[in-house]
């Protein structure tokens, strides 16, 4: 069994990690902490667990997180690099939910989170936990930044056409690389549980809004995920809406096509990428799914259009923010770290309606 | 493995037995029928289901059905009566998720379904499929009744103040039989999976409403329920209302304590009865649950209120109409009539947020 | 024209009545306050009154509220009563949509609301405005308490049958006064625009729950008003329940009848005697209005039923929480007090869907 | 008095033309068309309008439209040119909210609609009805074949870079003519109040998704719109998605700005564009309108924005689908038609929350 410690279980994040590791066969709850909510039972706040989470939240300076095999940070960022060295002196693995161990431009971290990194050289050894692309390093990686949720849709999304290999058989690229355009609907989980007003349900229902258009964290995240998987930089425009949803993200991704792309069967190029990905489907063609779909599960599920009289590759992409966007990704991810079936506690089906 | 036969499988409680089962490990799919979609694969009209069920729909008139251990009716009421005296003589077990078998009077039964019973021999064998009050009487049946999503709560919530038992202790009842109101609330997919104005998003969006006031189906079957309970006639009003929500179902209920009740330690009586119980969960004293606690789950949540100055009991039942209130407890039933431990392929915990 | 100020404008009684009172003819916006947003434009914040409002939020130490005719409070409960004298010594008229002029009975107030009441010769002259029931005394009021939203419904449902003129004619009581139970459902605009998690989209949508059941702080106030309408003591259970959705009351009241009750034809009774009222619809025999029915207007919609096999009385009442339940029912009892036309400003139809 | 007759009165433009006609100071509703309703009066339908319109429904082939001076169409596409021919020889006016008239091209209008167009002189000479537009031509015109929901959208947020006044003062295109990417997303009431299951809350609530991307109806208008505005052709993606939401429309509309698109201050150039318009609200810059914003109203609201590191120009553009995207505008023209003032009966002000 592998020991378990959770920093910070009171948000979306902390709740999912919850509700998907006390459902592992593999994994022994061992920590939870909270500073505000120390001393109170895990189910007391959340009674969807009642019954089957007995852990109570500790105060995180006692919480006895140095005996764990892996601690997930589900806490705002700059709390994982405060506490990573200590855990990875004391051979913990660690894997980030929040943007610690995201970009690897430490100028571009603190210009966009506003604080400066505190352990670069930690930073430096962290790997990017997306594993469509990342596998192999993941298996071996002792720190991981976890993909956020926009950018694990979006990078999904053109891994395909961006992927040097498929560059290469179509001897050229297949989309100009400036034209990217995602335009991302987010349901509200995705702000967190956190008390403010937009988020409210007599605000945010009812209602959709475009929001962070002028600059957005994931931007920069996206910009650089995208640019590693082609090997040279990837521009793209970034246009996050508010859903009045809880769960769920549909990521509308637009790029010009090259002649090759234009020659290139697309709907192919995405099943063959995809063949052997447990989280991945790739629809088939003409199709459009939708967030539910996917809803309480890992799976991504992907759609490839070319729109009518248009030189655009159109793909769709939708995943449950909380799950393939968060909490699920972070236990495939562990799965992989400690050789067990990367679907292991993450087979459970869709919620439909 | 046991094979599973599955009639009408294109509403919201056959894609939910369909989602349950597949996960259940001791269950093959082997038909599942639907007269307009024959021959469509299930994973098309239902892509949550995409790569975990390959069956496609077939003609009800071709279906292997006979070949099965057991077949779930989740059709309208009308169809199970129809095939049962073939499948039983086949040797196949029943379970009928609608309303052929729950009502034992046939005059009843016709006055609120328009239409004759055509097999009261089956009728009166088969067992209204209730764990908590029935089991024993469930692991032995052929043909299952399977209770509505309403009458479930309302019986689970009245069950240990009407029974006999628990009144024999007090010395007398413990509420007025005739004092019952039932003021119940459920998601909009209780409606089923038809096409009707009245559930479009556009119009029970936003909206709230009573409706069936004059008379619902479910009326007739708590009153017997609860009369069958308590072993003695239970009068109730039954107020259904729709929650612009999907799943979920609260019940409110109101009775009037006796002397012997008000002299009753509630809580206890309650958590008591229910101290065995897998799938009822009795919340500590002053909790008032929520239905996106047992959402997707086969949980049921209860909790005792003594309104201030008044003589009255109130409590408050939450359940996934879905699933406790319909396929998961199908499941429950059929782990019971194959004496698999009661709880396999419905630990799944609820998902929340 | 009559000069108008609000204090507390931030809010969802603020802004609505702001909606309501930029479109009456009679009326001038005269100042605005925030403590917070001091020197915002009211239109910054609340983009829908781009272009009709032009007031700035400002300081309510500065306000010019002395020189309005009328100022309404739409402030939590203490604010009312601290600024009251010196607005009334200025000849200022006065509506307070929160708690301070409500209860009459002081301790009764600070019981629930936990602080001296400061003002009780005001109290003592504080008209509780509900049109329906105190329209003369109204007319002639300096000090208004508002009626909360929750009982205004429940007081409109009841008025009928306890009305000492009704129970004169019928020979006797119609309802016994001590069976009464107000089962209520609110929309989550109820809860006010405060950052609260409990009220969070993610939270909040796609759920349902009774709250409050223990002692909500409407109880006092609708026990108050019964009591006051029939000249004698009446009790009663009150349930909130939270619906997911914006706006919209719905209150399922129950009473037992007598048999002068019995004896009554109950349709006709509330058919006439809510004959001549701009604001109360009574509804068909046999209807069941919904919420949706009154969103975003002023109207109140009533439906009188007699459960089958019981002695039951069940009226079913929708009321917009923000309109009749509050912010409407303000400028309606502005109109009175100004002897304006009562419905003038308030003639808006419904929006549905 | 202008009398008014109404064709098909039971969907949602139907009962929203209904709601703002009940409320317009010159308008006497005359006649409401509906085959499957004729003899019920329309607030038995629609109780929000209880007491407000006293109208029945009456038989198409009885209704006394002649004596009407306008009516309007709230039909399926094909009522409105049947019926033409014999109104407009009796001297009535004709707005048609569907799409008979508005693709001036026959066998375009055949290719979508899948019907032979029966009146194409009538065709010729109707107008299409965007008064931001054809002001003029409306004001002088018989016929009119309303704009879209979505077309409206699209339209006003490139109207200003699309004028050809513009274009020439900036001394070239402002933007690219072949790059335009209109990613729309609409509340469900704009697939109308037909009972179909996608629409259903239980399918569309909680979920997200896009639909009709490989040619959806509306794409053909726009592209005519944006042509003819440019004067010269324009090509455009069209991708609309499903929002669960009831009302509201927003559409994200990028392009590839020119040059001399870059030089232009595009903040200024849409204020001026929209400076007198009564129902366009250009935002301030870096502003993200809300559909909530307009709710239940007849503006619009527009945002202009550079994206970071592009050359793109992206419009924010809310509407209500309901009002400015159907009946709101209808009733606009109908002002213009009729040289009423052009507000008259349209400044109800949104409804928020």
């Amino acid at each position: 069994m592998i020991k378990v410690g959770i920093v910070g279980g009171t948000g979306y994040t902390g709740v999912e990690l919850l509700r998907l590791l006390a459902q592992h066969p593999q994994v022994e709850l061992h920590a939870i902490t909270s500073r505000k909510e120390a001393g109170m039972p895990v189910a007391e706040m959340f009674p969807s667990l009642r019954g089957r989470v007995k852990l109570a939240f500790s105060d995180p300076a006692q919480a006895p997180l140095t005996g764990c095999d892996v601690v997930f940070f589900a806490t705002p960022h700059g709390v994982a690099m405060a506490q990573a060295p200590e855990l990875l002196a004391a051979g913990v693995k660690l894997i980030d939910l929040a943007a610690d161990f995201r970009l690897k431009d430490t100028a571009e971290f603190e210009r966009w989170y506003k604080m400066p990194h505190s352990c670069t050289d930690i930073l430096a050894e962290a790997v990017y936990g997306l594993p469509e692309v990342n596998r192999e390093a993941i298996r071996k990686a002792r720190v991981i930044g976890l993909p956020g949720c926009y950018p694990t849709s979006v990078q999904l999304g053109l891994l395909p056409v961006l992927d040097p290999e498929a560059v290469r058989r179509a001897g050229g690229d297949l989309i100009d690389p400036s034209s990217v355009i995602a335009d991302c609907k987010s349901g509200v989980s995705g702000a967190g549980r956190k008390a403010e007003v937009h988020a409210l349900l007599a605000e945010a229902s009812d209602n959709f809004k475009a929001y962070g258009v002028s600059g957005h964290r994931h931007w920069p995240e996206i910009r650089q995920g995208l640019s590693a998987i082609a090997g040279k930089p990837v521009q793209l425009v970034f246009t996050p809406h508010l859903v009045p949803m809880i769960r769920g993200i549909h990521s509308t991704v637009y790029a010009r096509l090259t002649p090759a792309g234009r020659a290139t069967d697309l709907q192919a190029l995405y099943e063959q990428r995809f063949a052997g990905e447990p989280f991945v489907d790739v629809m088939p063609a003409g199709s459009t799914p939708d967030t539910r779909s996917v809803r309480a599960s890992n799976m991504a599920r992907i759609a490839v259009h070319r729109p009518p009289e248009s030189d655009l590759l159109m793909v769709l992409v939708v995943e449950d923010n909380l799950v393939k966007g968060a909490s699920g990704q972070a236990v495939q991810v562990m799965n992989l770290m400690f050789s067990l079936p990367e679907d292991m506690g993450l087979t459970q089906l869709p919620v439909l309606p």
